[in-house]
């Protein structure tokens, strides 16, 4: 008798696109193998989307020969403890909706339906190793999802909002921010913020090359900044580097809250997460040293890849089925 | 045969005055209640601070007729997981002592040294009640410390130093911090901070009452706003509604991340808890509205009394004694 690895399906729900993946868990703590993938496009509109949700987790069910044990949907937004989702940025029409009670009369399977920061956490956690039992995982993206493990398990919170550091107010004076504070972490560390400290630049007369690629102050993104930076293009650098100031100050605010053993930052900036590494190694040094003073912490950009999300979406769904 | 509840002392070191008191931990959780206190003066100098506490944990103990199980200490700095004082702003004597080991020698007792802000924490976990099973807690004096509850136990984080926020960056570009960062919390919202504020409103020609009491800008300190606090005068509760602000600014981010069911804050400020507890739920409303919506969070300030550091310290105590 061959024994199997129990599998699971992990679907990850991103602004455009919808990414599941079939997922093969070894027992203790192994490393997940990825045994099939599906990526189909996200929807805003409520009906559309659970509509790809299903579509795609059909096909890999129908793909497989074994029926998984259990689904586990990561999104951006809020989730609240009856699995309700409560708010949702990128997929506005799922707010209100009980994916998983959806999908699990659908497919008759345990699921779990959580925040996608805390996805990649539990992702991050379980290819860290069963040696680090805490850590927080940062995804920079649009704007700053977050997730905690603590005694290697998920920090849910009271209300079952614990670990977001997006709205974590690092200067009271700071650009607004569209929750109605002012000087959010993610009014900075952000893609957005990338783009509005790219803006700033080009205005200042300061980034030229960035200006060329862009056609105007406008039309500014994030991308416009790392796309020169392979060439390590000054202006750019210059963008980045500062940007990457801010993402290693709320770093820092993190740890001195935390004191965890890794901070894991994911997220769309994973192609530059070497020199995102190296940079805010250099400010945790120098302008942040209070944090990592007599702390032993690892900070680890993109450990997780791309599938990450999905793969934790999966982890959440067998925690979820082994409960 | 009557049985009585285990006592236990707790030692809260402070910069000026050594607080020791006898309590009775009720089983289940019960209300600590405090048998006998000794107040001696804190001594900076190590053989004199360490002498000054055995000198209050023996009185105790010869004007008690039971032994107690364990002591507790706490004091203003770091502990490392060995029971070693890493850091001391207070009582820099006992920087590199084994605290814990010299008074475990002298009274043969389970002993255990923690940071104060740890012990208060613990203290407030205890007199909310079994129905709180996360909290953080903020005390604010010369400097800002914290104390983490999660699931029902203190957060000690992966070097035993979580729980930190004193030195969270809320403003870049803020003032210098004796720790060599810029903006830290503590600069803002602790005494000092109040200090720093009611110097800037004495020179902008603002508080001419805060200038009177002081004599000049220099003298200037936290008191001489909190003494006019009582007569609502208003240039004083100008300078003490804008530190209050940054009070909100800090435990607005604490939310954020922890979603605690409750923030105590503790400290020298608990003669005027009312009002600044009033104050901070003000601003929470109006400018941190992203940290409270959809989160159900207590505020409460000074809850404990000015014993509660030496209640948490022997509470802590008897868990070691029971671990």
């Amino acid at each position: 008798m061959t024994l199997t690895a129990p599998r699971y399906i992990g679907v990850d729900v991103g602004g455009t696109k919808t990414l599941s993946v079939l997922v093969e868990l070894p027992p203790h703590g192994g490393k997940p193998v990825v045994i099939d993938r599906e990526l189909l496009p996200s929807h805003g509109r409520s009906d559309e989307a659970i509509r790809m949700i299903v579509q795609s987790v059909s096909a890999l069910i129908e793909r497989d020969a074994t029926v998984p044990a259990a689904i586990g949907v990561g999104l951006a937004g809020f989730v609240d403890r009856r699995g309700i989702v409560r708010s949702a940025p990128n997929t506005p029409g799922l707010i209100g909706v009980d994916v998983a009670g959806e999908l699990g009369l659908r497919f008759d399977l345990p699921t779990l339906v959580d925040n996608d920061a805390n996805c990649a956490a539990v992702a991050a956690h379980r290819s860290i190793g069963r040696d680090c039992e805490s850590l927080v995982a940062v995804t920079i993206g649009t704007g700053i999802g977050g997730g905690v493990v603590l005694d290697g398990r998920l920090l849910r919170g009271a209300n079952g909002f614990a670990g977001e550091p997006g709205h974590m107010v690092i200067d009271p004076d700071g650009p607004e921010c569209p929750c109605g504070q002012r000087g959010c972490w993610e009014t900075f560390a952000s893609g957005t913020g990338l783009a509005r400290l790219a803006r700033l630049a080009v205005e200042r007369g300061d980034a030229p090359s960035v200006l060329e690629l862009a056609g105007s102050v406008a039309a500014v993104r994030g991308e416009h900044v790392t796309g020169l930076l392979e060439a390590r293009e000054p202006a750019a650098m210059a963008i980045f580097s500062e940007w990457a100031g801010y993402v290693a100050l709320g770093i820092a605010n993190l740890i001195e809250l935390l004191d965890p053993e890794a901070v894991v930052i994911g997220g769309g900036l994973s192609t530059h997460g070497e020199l995102l590494e190296h940079l805010i190694g250099v400010e945790l040094e120098q302008r942040f040293a209070t944090a990592v003073r007599d702390r032993n912490v690892r900070i680890l950009v993109s450990a997780g890849g791309p599938e990450a999300g999905a793969i934790g979406a999966a982890i959440l769904g067998a925690h979820r089925h082994s409960t």
